[in-house]
């Protein structure tokens, strides 16, 4: 059988990076794959956004790697994002730890890796980067952006900051900004982390990182991303070990799983990436952000550009049993698009996944947006 | 002003107390408060038992504090447990911090404490120490049994092991069984504590206890205990400081609430208790234990007993906003006493506080409990 194998490339800039903050990165690296081709006229673009644990590679496999990218159901011939009709791009967002400079990449001031150095930054930050990006690839419109959770603020970001620039947007499963539950959620993570004394202020570059920490943070976001039904479907109340040689090791399937998923993310991310992008993340506030009431230096920007939206289109999806990022939040997004003129079309699709849906029920979700591509 | 002064006592044993397990701990303190007096016949006598951070002083004024016992709008004299009608017992759970034996408890074979070497202990074992003090006090008929949360698992437990002993029970906010997603919670709190290098395997007495590591246990507790919309309504996205110096310092007021409640939780309590009482809690499960099907002792007993269930009356309480013990979970319990005979009633109080409710929203539960006894 043929395999489709893609790679993650790394576009280098050394003109220095200016963000929300108002602080500078020196020199930014992004990382990014792409599907399908552009077409001579530059006008079937689709721009993907990750969500939180996310990276680049979104589709297809890697060379010698069994599993394909995050979202590879959704994305290649014949397939939601069509990658015989569009030119798919997904980049890393700044601040990750999977290509795109983050805190774990070097500081070109000091040699050493930034941690605590690296600036905070914002949704808006992680959508100039890909603005940066575009740009380099020589891609001024897109057919749509579109992602789930995070990718989904990272969506609408960057369909009202550069609204010229997108025909349509999708969000799936997100929100406008964080409620006090989904902040709290984040905080007791953050707080994980830092609690633990590997996370040493940032600098673990060079040891043993704050694993235990970041594993725990990891276990609170599993429990919120399944719906309270499937988790009991799943697991209930077996046991996998009865009596456990401690008391305190885990014995109940879902500790297990839970135990599991720490354990497997601790080994793939960067614990100050979590710390940066659960902040940006709780920041975000698209509707401050865009009325230039934030601290955001794009006011006029955003401003002229709404006036734009009037020819645009939006597709908003949300999960019946999503208990982190609620429907209600998905109906926000629609009235607040909606009341610009965009023209904006919903559906809370059923699904017992809860928040994870938008990884695992494609079958539904690639219907709606096959149709919703087709209307443009 | 006059104010109300109680202390709580200590009653000591040396005789060997037996666990469900088959461990045997040599010696046992029990710390108890009673309130009222118990009347000649000794017919008046109510237990109440408290929720995993909960202790024995549930009413009135200990000398200089400010702040009553935990559960003081329900006990008093006019109260729902009206002290001048009944004698209200309270002792702090077997593994517990505030008096009764636990993980911190000197460990008479050793002249430390146990830490780790304190044996796994159950719902039923917090039932059975009870019962000890109840002997000692005299006290062999109970009107009612009373407790929310844990308390209420404790309720169930003593009512269907001690039928004999109690006319009824009033079991809120709570369930016959742990599902899936309420031990998922326990376990990350687990792991927090665990992840603490300065747990120390539970050998921490001497020195710095796991202060973060419990904070973070506490905090995800938190988060479970109040409902969605009220802590939205509450704290929203308000900061408290705009511009943390440390951008990962608490910025939003809900990251200062569980900061402020992580802190103040590890002032109070032992974080060995915390994994010995959560443990119990997860693996609480009334319906095996009490049909013998489980690795009880209690089976001839339970079985005997159900059959004294017929006169009996039940009381079950939940919070429309409870998402941590939801309403489906009290609905269950009223099945299983239904099924036995047991009159149950069962209220489900419109709420906002979350699982909370059953310490805040006193007023309706007072109502509902007076009613109750009443009608005894």
């Amino acid at each position: 059988m043929h395999v489709h194998l893609v790679e993650t490339h790394i576009l280098h800039s050394d003109r220095p990076f200016k963000l929300e903050s108002g602080d500078t990165l020196p020199c930014l690296d992004i990382a990014y794959e792409t599907y399908g081709n552009l077409s001579p006229k530059g006008d079937n673009a689709i721009l993907i956004e990750h969500a939180l644990s996310g990276d680049a590679h979104a589709a297809f496999y890697h060379a010698g790697d069994k599993k394909p990218g995050w979202w590879d159901p959704m994305i290649g011939p014949g397939k939601a994002f069509d990658t015989n009709k569009y030119f798919v791009i997904c980049t890393n967002v700044l601040g990750g730890c999977k290509g795109t400079t983050g805190p774990a990449s070097l500081n070109p001031a000091t040699g050493i890796p930034y941690g605590l150095a690296f600036p905070p930054i914002s949704i808006r930050d992680m959508v100039d980067v890909q603005r940066t990006l575009l740009t380099q690839l020589g891609i001024d419109k897109l057919q749509t952006i579109a992602g789930g959770s995070m990718g989904g603020m990272q969506t609408l970001q960057f369909f009202c900051d550069y609204s010229r620039m997108a025909a349509s947007f999708i969000c799936i499963a997100s929100a406008l900004k964080h409620s006090a539950q989904q902040i709290a959620f984040h905080e007791v993570g953050r707080r994980a982390i830092m609690a633990d004394p590997r996370w040493n202020e940032g600098r673990y570059y060079n040891d043993i990182p704050p694993e235990a920490g970041l594993s725990v943070a990891r276990m609170i976001g599993h429990i919120t991303y399944l719906s309270e039904k499937l988790m009991q479907e799943k697991f209930g109340r077996a046991r996998k070990t009865r009596h456990a040689p401690n008391i305190f090791r885990p014995s109940f399937e879902i500790e297990h799983y839970l135990d599991y998923q720490g354990i497997a993310f601790v080994r793939r991310f960067d614990a100050n990436s979590y710390l940066y992008i659960t902040n940006a993340i709780d920041n975000f506030d698209l509707i401050t952000s865009v009325s230039g009431t934030g601290r955001t230096r794009g006011e006029g920007r955003a401003r002229g550009e709404i006036e734009e939206m009037r020819s645009k289109k939006g597709l908003v999806i949300t999960f019946t049993s999503d208990w982190l990022y609620p429907p209600s939040q998905g109906r926000e997004i629609v009235k607040f698009f909606s009341a610009l003129n965009v023209r904006t079309s919903y559906t809370e699709i059923a699904s017992e996944h809860g928040h994870d849906s938008f990884l695992t029920n494609t079958s539904t979700q690639s219907e709606l947006i096959k149709g919703f591509l087709d209307s443009l």
